[in-house]
């Protein structure tokens, strides 16, 4: 049966230190439930590959802080299935870490890699999508992406530029440019002709083993060093991270590789990356407060993001407009929604300033 | 030894709303260190007084709910010294059942009534005033308050109007006019004559009880009924209790009263009734705002008060200006300095609106 040559890897590493206070190294953006829907965001995306991925072919691979978190939230996962990194090294190398493994188990297989912590309103889509993306991967030597329409010169996202947009499902892409200046950004929209890097790949794991050796080859000779699914794996694994780059899949593979195809997806998708995407993304209340709690009041206030972690805590707020406001047991943060770019800089000045290194 | 025949009374039965979340009804203003000096409320009224009155003479009266965290604040006194209401009756009644119990100890005593909430913050004036005032009430049939100088047309507390203010250390009261509007205040303020009522009572236990009999007859009778400082006082109490008016001292005895005096005073004193005034009475930070706790973090930030009740939480705000930051374990606040007065509509709104009983 074909359905079992797909697999899916779900990279689940990130600290989601924009979302601080929520967020923190203890427990991180894709271990909670971002937007009040009642599932985590892991949970997610997890529900929704698994429609189309059978949960013995679905990994999370993560840092090993997290595994017992994964464990707790996917119960349906085999803990065999449940991959730690001993260190955090960026995604160049947890996706060879992990095409190594599945190559080992199914040398046929084909791979989506998805990030944990996106939100995908369009499933059906999606769906299909990523269907036409395995189909793809598993009859050519491709490395594929699904590419977002841009809406606006977004400096926090990487580009794609394709090439031959006609009559097809899907493009060669020319070139893949990381984080553009605004007015680079503001071309890159309206020529048309670029879309957002979503962070989703599709490919067979012989190609992406290929363009590992072809790109990053002193990292494939690392890993090529391991026995993959052995008792010797972690071990093994423990040696070779504090050797192998910092880099990502984007930069290391991506951007160098030739065979890199592109499908357009409408997918309904925000990385929920700024408490301002969760804002736009949340549902709102009559004065457009973006407030999941039961105990809130509010007065004069409009345009907020209100997050309370405990869900029993009552809250009164007047007088303000477009804010975040997150309050956790350890920490409380209340800053214009414009700044939520600074929240990595108010965690560093916590910690040189304050010592307060275990609030993050 | 003449010094034994002085009493003092702390009054420490308010659940001070207007301190919501900080204050609640488990655990009211009173019983916290509202400035972060280190010592509660109460506490530091009981280190001021006990300067210049006995231990054994001190009683604190409080509903019968605060009884236990009276203990636990002051283990300096006797339990007998710690008097329980059984219900909220305003001052009158508290202050005829302390003078009873009191009177029955020593028929001489002179009192001090003084409310548990209040900061002093020149103390050797305070305890100037007090002795003055104590030898006025052993000799005389004075009821004898102490005035305050007011500093602005505050409309939130009651003035004293008194009469032949030349070269003594006191005068007699002419009127007593409690929360004057705005209009009336400003006038009060620029004829000169009028002292704010600081709530500090002091007068012979006769004195008192005479005015009682003259002025609240029916009250009076009530608590004639009852056996003090006997194992039959509580039920007693509790059967007198829900019988008696709610009424102040001030509308029930000393507006009406013509042997009161006023001692003006100046004490450096505040009732701390708001945030704003805890705002003005506490040590600012260079950009101008009152906090105590240790992991805060400020930008764009000047004239705010911010508390958090958990001293090892983390804050960061940026971009408030003037305006109340309270968190607590079960309740979070923010809203305009200005708009400290709503506090009690807050607390409602909360109640009927989101049925949060729990957190007041």
């Amino acid at each position: 049966m074909s359905k079992s040559n797909n697999y899916c890897v779900i990279m689940a590493g990130g600290i989601g230190s924009r979302f601080w206070p929520m967020s923190t190294q203890k427990y991180p953006k894709q271990f909670q439930d971002i937007l009040g829907t009642g599932r985590t965001m892991i949970q997610q995306t997890f529900d929704r590959i698994s429609k189309i991925v059978a949960p013995e072919n679905i990994f999370v691979i993560t840092n090993k802080e997290y595994i017992s978190l994964t464990e707790e939230q996917l119960p349906q996962l085999q803990s065999a299935n449940i991959v730690g990194e001993p260190m955090m090294k960026n995604t160049a190398a947890c996706n060879i870490f992990m095409a190594k493994k599945i190559a080992h188990i199914n040398p046929d297989a084909n791979i989506i890699v998805l990030p944990a912590d996106h939100l995908i309103l369009k499933e059906n889509t999606f769906l299909e999508k990523v269907q036409l993306a395995f189909n793809l991967a598993a009859k050519n030597d491709y490395l594929i992406t699904l590419g977002i329409e841009p809406t606006r010169p977004d400096t926090g996202f990487g580009y794609i530029q394709f090439v031959e947009k006609k009559n097809s499902e899907y493009f060669k892409v020319k070139t893949f440019t990381e984080k553009p200046d605004l007015e680079i950004a503001k071309t890159f929209l309206e020529s048309g002709d670029f879309l957002w890097n979503a962070g989703i790949f599709i490919w067979n794991v012989q190609s992406i083993l290929s363009a590992f050796t072809e790109h990053l080859p002193e990292m494939t000779q690392n890993f090529d060093s391991c026995d993959y699914n052995t008792e010797n794996e972690i071990g093994c694994i423990n040696v070779i991270y504090p050797k192998v780059n910092k880099i990502s899949i984007d930069n290391g593979i991506l951007e160098k590789a030739q065979n890199v195809y592109v499908i357009p997806s409408d997918l309904g998708w925000s990385d929920l990356g700024t408490w301002t995407s969760v804002f736009e993304n949340a549902e709102k209340d009559s004065f457009n407060n973006a407030v999941k709690s039961k105990h809130i009041v509010t007065y004069n206030s409009t345009g907020n993001v209100i997050k309370l972690k405990n869900e029993n805590k009552a809250a009164v707020i007047d007088g303000l407009e477009n804010y975040i406001i997150v309050d956790t047991d350890t920490a409380l943060l209340i800053c214009p929604r414009d700044n939520d770019q600074l929240i990595k800089d108010y965690i560093q000045d916590l910690k040189t300033i304050k010592k307060g290194e275990k609030f993050l």
